[in-house]
């Protein structure tokens, strides 16, 4: 057990929350990470209304939250203006942020009774969070795997919390963003943070929503083996604004498109559907796998209560002296 | 006093080495580094010979290394093939070789009875750099200063540390890249490291060779202002391998130049020279200050041992229990 602001806040037992990873962060496995005393993100990220409905019922009894990526979540409203609403009605732990101005639904999740926690990229994005009045601010470093920015988590994170101590000192902070371990948890603990969301590893974990040849790919990946791109992004035609570029495994399509994303637009509708269909069916010499720099540290695919109990364990002993080696 | 395998190895009272940076490490901020109890090392880079022998007069009896650029190196020894040796007689505490394989020179540093220190980017380089018999090793992390490649800090230590604990436990590992103060040097050490380089912070010191309007600009900075580019490489017409990318504060320099590299090169004859005497002026609206993200915790130049003293005492508390937070 560690305790911090964010557990003390949250009556969380450990500070690791599990990132809302889109359509991969099910109620099943935002319900094992609580379970195991973290926080459960449900992954409703491009706002798949239905989706979402099935994901809170697979969670149970279990209290979780829900992520949206922000510019998703002001498409969305134009046509289902209740989206959010609809979740907020559930009384989830938290409305998780990212990728957007979340200023436009800080009322409402306020009013709501809910606690907001939005992703950030930059200093100057933190400044916005906090005037939005953000309960949890989480500083995501670029060796996250999907997608991101450009800066580190190592400095990133005490660049904020130094911003928050002078400006928004009862707002939480969270490390995001290569941290797959005890040990990126103690160190996340040491830069300031209140806590961790992690993603990559808890994307390897039974309870997650992925391909099994994806989680065979990560396994043997090396972090020298991730690339951040928007190749993606084109052969799946969503509207990503262009500051955000998403960390998936080199592949021979990466290395075709990556340095020629004019040709990869030109021969989109051949590209695309390709890319789509082996998305399908977890060919990953076409379809990326969408994982971070921490693929690196990923030996095995395991149930996420062992993870979240192992980080946790292993934190436990650094944080009492056990970095110390001879 | 922070003990670790790196501080008995090398006899020193603080895990921190100062980065051999080009021509910004001199004798002087060599000499204050060791003196403050950590590794002193001087900025060989580009192995200018008269420049390194009056830097170690400048050290006087301190005992202090010297980096080189690697590749530089190898280009300097067809010209002027006594440079390493004349290093070597010298009995530095150690030989610093970053962005090449160190193979070819690793025969006659340890003959010399000298420990190289390796600075690697990757995992593969990682791997290389044992193989060579490195007795230390440098993860280098892309929020670094200076030139580096893509890797973050944050997931590439330990990563390399699992592999060196599997493959070469005697090796030692350093963390650089972003770590400014306590904070930075107490994460290191919970993932994984056995001390850290410090670039950017010691650059911003009383004692480093560096004009006082990029200082100023640096104190200025965010983390947030900072761009890992190649133009500056262009406009000194460095001839860099391409994987070597170098990070500096935006200017209108980058913001012109940075997306059109061929641009610039047919343009070179007319704004390289512009580039090089701005640099010599401190003019930072067209010349590049040399700094990585932790420019946004910089908040004054100090003297060096005084960065020193505070990073370690930082440390200490936070390795104590400081890090809690009510
Ligand atoms: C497969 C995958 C999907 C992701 N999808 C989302 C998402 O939909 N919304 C979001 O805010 N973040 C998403 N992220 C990013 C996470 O919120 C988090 O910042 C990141 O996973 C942390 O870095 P790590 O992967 O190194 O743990 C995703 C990450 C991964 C690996
Ligand atoms: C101004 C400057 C010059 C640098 N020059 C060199 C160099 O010549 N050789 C080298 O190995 N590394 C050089 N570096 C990189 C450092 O070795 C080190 O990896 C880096 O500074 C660590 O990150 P930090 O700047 O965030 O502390 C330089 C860094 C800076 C800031």
């Amino acid at each position: 057990m560690i305790e911090t602001r964010l557990t003390r806040r949250f009556g969380l037992e450990t500070p690791i929350v599990l990132a809302p990873m889109a359509k991969v962060a099910g109620g099943r496995l935002a319900a094992a990470v609580a379970g195991a005393g973290g926080m459960g993100l449900i992954g409703g990220s491009y706002c798949d209304a239905a989706w979402i409905d099935d994901q809170f019922a697979k969670a149970g009894n279990a209290t979780v939250g829900c992520g949206f990526i922000t510019w998703a979540l002001s498409d969305a409203l134009k046509t289902a203006p209740d989206l959010l609403d609809r979740v907020l009605d559930r009384s989830p732990t938290a409305v998780f942020l990212s990728f957007g101005d979340p200023m436009p639904f800080a009322d409402k999740i306020h009013a709501a009774g809910v606690p907001m926690i939005v992703q950030v990229q930059t200093l100057r994005d933190a400044r916005r969070a906090a005037e939005a009045g953000a309960e949890v601010i989480v500083a995501q470093g670029a060796e996250a795997g999907g997608h991101g920015e450009k800066r580190a988590t190592m400095t990133l994170v005490p660049e904020i919390a130094d911003w928050l101590a002078k400006n928004a000192p009862d707002t939480l902070l969270l490390a995001a963003g290569g941290i797959a371990d005890g040990r990126g948890l103690a160190a996340a603990l040491m830069l300031g943070a209140d806590g961790v969301v992690v993603g990559s590893r808890l994307w390897a974990t039974r309870e997650a929503l992925v391909h099994p040849s994806m989680l065979a790919a990560a396994v043997e990946a090396t972090g020298d083996d991730t690339i951040r791109t928007s190749v993606m992004d084109v052969a799946r035609r969503l509207p990503w604004p262009g500051r955000y570029s998403c960390r998936v495994l080199k592949n021979p399509f990466t290395d075709r498109w990556h340095d020629d994303l004019d040709g990869l637009v030109a021969a989109a509708d051949t590209v695309a559907p390709q890319w789509v269909a082996a998305w399908e069916a977890g060919d990953v010499s076409v379809a990326n796998t969408f994982v971070g720099e921490a693929t690196g540290m990923i030996g095995s695919v395991q149930p996420a209560a062992d993870i979240v109990a192992a980080m946790t364990r292993e934190a436990e002993t650094l944080l009492g002296g056990g970095w110390r080696r001879d």
